[in-house]
């Protein structure tokens, strides 16, 4: 596999063309943003542990049956991903309250919800990532109801595996964010990350912090609850 | 009727007790607010126009047999209503982009919309009235999902017949918010008001502003433009 052009830079991932139509190449960076943007920080290692981390997970998902875009690690920071063109959408599932659902809805933190709550947000930086609802969906031309509601099921889906895979290795799984694309032939399927940087993962006794909240709260460091959820699920590193 | 004890004061309304169990008397005030109650003011003759135009749609409503909370017009600033447990949803209808939705979704105002958007607002105040969707509504336990699909199917219902009063007096319904109670018997009503405070009306033809954006935004006397609905509308004062 050859990697070819750049053709995108986000906040936390450069995506490069490859030789095979179909695939991307994707470079984790050690950039660390929050508050869309606002606070911004380089912390080496980053790269790495969420690689490893979506490497992993996408692989575990694939192995439940839940199809998505990730192909093969190709090192610690690198990997082949299915191209697909990405709904913006940031659709976030919620197990317990934290974050912006506590301060939309005025609750405290760390609450536990019968049922887990879904939100879709629509990825426009400009806006600020303003929640939404199926009406401006349709609206804005983001998604047909049809793809909307395979999107609404597959995040379910994705949130019943994770919370046991988190479950097993004594984390709570609090709640996270997923991104869809849609395939050359029109399907939706799961892409993007799934790591520290886009969960909120507790310890399932101490209710401690592994994920991006270390940083966005300065709470302490980022690597080392990253490595922590990394050692718990078992990942390492490329033998290469 | 008698007016017994006042039950409660709002931004735009007192709420008093009645000798009749199931009735209460509304007075309309004069005081106009925004952005929340950041801007304030107190604006003569506000309460007669708010008080007259919702009469009149009310009864108008009632008549096109969409069943609601009025019972009847006591004088230029009163009315009584039927007594209801508020839904503490307002419940946003829009024809036409305008103020926050605009504003969400980075669209200019004046766009009209295929379809009508609904949208759920929380309604509390020291939350800023937040947007939300149906899992926030079910986690808050404001409504039960029937009665939430019972509060859109009247939302729709409304908008229908709104848009067509409206229109036969040459006036666009851009937007308007409406609230919901329920009866000691569980059904849920439509309830509050609809007036120039709780809707977008531009004139057909120039789009002229006849609603509280005239306050929010110093666009012009209030008074001239909730007056220009009020005759449009054919109303009038009480004749006692």
């Amino acid at each position: 596999m050859i990697k070819n052009e750049l053709l995108y830079e986000g906040k936390a991932k450069k995506i490069y063309a490859t030789d095979v139509q179909d695939v991307l190449w994707v470079e984790y960076k050690d950039d660390a943003t929050a508050f869309n943007g606002e606070k911004k920080d380089k912390i080496a290692g980053k790269s790495r542990l969420n690689n490893l981390i979506t490497s992993q997970i996408f692989e575990a998902l694939k192995a439940a049956g839940i199809n998505n875009h990730f192909v093969e690690k190709l090192s610690d920071t690198e990997q082949l991903v299915r191209k697909v063109t990405i709904v913006p959408l940031e659709v976030v599932v919620r197990n317990v309250t934290a974050g912006s659902l506590a301060k939309r809805l005025g609750m405290e933190e760390g609450i536990q919800l019968d049922q887990a709550i879904i939100e879709f947000y629509y990825k426009d930086d400009a806006l600020g990532d303003p929640l939404i609802n199926k009406d401006h969906i349709r609206l804005l031309n983001i998604a047909t109801p049809e793809q909307l509601q395979v999107i609404r099921n597959n995040a379910i889906r994705v949130n019943e595996f994770l919370l046991e895979y988190f479950k097993n290795v004594d984390v709570r799984l609090v709640d996270f964010k997923l991104e869809f694309g849609v395939t050359g032939e029109g399907d939706i399927l799961l892409a993007d990350e799934i790591s520290p940087d886009t969960c909120r993962l507790w310890d399932i006794h101490t209710n401690q912090k592994f994920d991006k909240d270390l940083f966005r709260r300065n709470l302490g460091s980022l690597t080392e609850g990253y490595e922590e959820i990394l050692t718990r699920l078992g990942g390492s590193s490329c033998s290469k």
